[in-house]
């Protein structure tokens, strides 16, 4: 599929040219490393959650990323006006539902913006995904314990519910917007025990947005860049700790070229 | 005392076998750390502060991590409901008084805490410690500045009063019940310029707790398992960055057998 | 000027000798990493924002470090707060007006603080400090758009406006209290991409103030410290990541010595 692997090399590139702002509001653990992510990519990150900011810093923005980390209902309802103002003006959103499934807060905040605001991704990993549509995932936290291979056909109908693209992350990834599925190859088996590296795929996945209006190959070379980055930092790493650090160096100096060479994305 | 080697091993392997979750109710700046700590010793973290869902989040946990560093009021009054809960249901609790004998907030609040939930270990530098008791341990913020050996005694008697156990960390570690008391050795001098690893150990004595319910030997093995990895970064490092990276990487690739081997826990 | 090189040596060692106790009300994105730099400095960070404890927490510190990222109004009423503390007390205080200019409440907010407090330094991109005159600096979220030399000019008239010290970091930083003015040399082309930078540098600012009680000089020699460890960081490193690292390596390592002989500040 040399066309989505070019496709994904463009998008990198359009990043890189035009740094758009991508306004994130997130959770406190993973604001360092998801802001380092989009910098390492090209990307402006902007992270603010005030009621009386938001409106304007979406104005400013290329995309709006919302994740559900370390929620509260003062923030849920900061990130639906956010949200809403993204939606009036046709800008991407990205939902993040870390945790959905294992609280009833983190299950009913994912659904309410996804109710109230236009989400054009969301990213998670399967048990999450899977708890937006009332199906029990077993959520263990924010640990993904379901194959993605398990959670793809429940998501193409749920996509087509939602009316929204659904990536579910894992040893391999796999976006669907209802009616196309693409499925991913890449990282690393030490990208699990980083904090962040979800999160940061979905701040990724705004910056692609941000330059690509089709959400599923927006989606799937956001990831397939975050996977090729995992792969070049998984050879250099001897442990979770430097694997992070490498994955920052990879994530900088991977070119357009040798993405488009190195990304494996295929028909699901 | 192989014994207590052995024990601290055991707890290492069932850590890495059942990934227990372990809630962080803690402060901003050390969330990330805190959380690729407890990633890399096989723990599962997650950070969970709305009023509305620590409840739920502690039904979920094998331990409850509170620490008080960027107190707010309201922060403590979610610390207090959800170790109220972990009080009921028997789930053990660390406390972290990160600046107590600072500012009244953070004493008070760790007093507060300590009285109105049932704390299974407290672990502190040795300022931090002795201000529980209302002794003028001389905080300058959230240093240390007694050593180790001349708070022990008074830790015993402390120990004993607050009815919990007592983990004075510093160049050497000292843990008490009031009834038996363990000296840890291991770590670096590096360690006190990266912050978050003196919170880091006590989100590491939740995981040992959640395997071991003796809160002594839990916390002496998590203390030994912190300093052993910290010796190993602490030969790799040349300076607090790198010490910072190849301690999650110690963390992550140090094995029980190795633990044993290693690590030099005696009695005080 | 090894006059102005020797007073870096001279302040840096001060720092090492003291361990000044740096209060930080800062934004959530870049409480690690400041604290890693100030430690990795010499002195002592904390960081506290409750309405309950700032003033106490003045009180035992040696500057006060604000910084508007992430803002909103409750942390902007307890900066105010912590503020007038530290102006009564005759105590340094260094603003980080981060991204004033990108929207209102980041603006208004930057000139509450310096109308409402005493502020010895204000320190940020050619854009945000353009800011606070009410030119419009064409702020891009948290970048610097505007050259260090285009808006050197118009900086001096508004140190002599606002009664203070103005900070412009860039390729080349320039410093002028509206009578003096100085250049420093350093730094490297990785450091826009690691997040927290700039706000670190604000940091080390608080900390030369408390041993150092002329603006001008403190904050040069502030700078060129952090610019020396930056090229000895991008001499060592393969990308943003290993930037970071080595940054906290360089700044740990550095000594006075050393730095009086690589630090390049120039009267502008």
């Amino acid at each position: 599929m040399s066309a989505l692997a070019r496709k994904a090399a463009e998008n990198l590139k359009k990043i890189r040219d035009s740094k758009p702002l991508i306004h994130n509001i997130t959770n406190f653990v993973v604001m360092d490393i998801t802001a380092n992510v989009l910098l390492a990519c090209g990307a402006s990150p902007v992270m603010a959650h005030a009621d009386n900011e938001v409106e304007e810093m979406v104005d400013l923005a290329g995309a709006l990323v919302l994740n559900i980390g370390t929620l509260t209902d003062i923030w849920l309802i900061t990130m639906i006006k956010a949200g809403r103002r993204a939606s009036i003006l046709g800008k991407p959103i990205v939902l993040d539902p870390v945790g959905a499934g294992a609280t009833s807060l983190r299950t009913n905040a994912a659904k309410a913006i996804l109710f109230q605001t236009w989400v054009s991704v969301v990213r998670g990993n399967a048990s999450e995904i899977l708890a937006l549509s009332g199906q029990d995932g077993a959520t263990k936290g924010v640990d993904a314990t379901l194959s993605v291979a398990d959670a793809g056909k429940e998501a193409i109908w749920l996509a087509r519910e939602l009316g929204t693209t659904l990536a579910i992350t894992g040893a391999t990834d796999l976006v669907t917007d209802g009616r196309r599925t693409l499925m991913v190859e890449g990282g690393h088996r030490l990208m699990p025990y980083v904090t962040g590296t979800g999160c940061s795929a979905s701040a990724l996945i705004g910056a692609f947005l941000s330059v690509n209006n089709d959400p599923l190959t927006a989606t799937a070379s956001a990831l397939a860049y975050f996977g090729v980055a995992g792969e070049i930092a998984g050879a250099r790493a001897t442990g979770p700790g430097t694997f992070a650090i490498h994955l920052l160096d990879a994530l900088y100096s991977l070119q357009p070229d040798e993405l488009e060479a190195r990304c494996r994305i295929t028909p699901g």
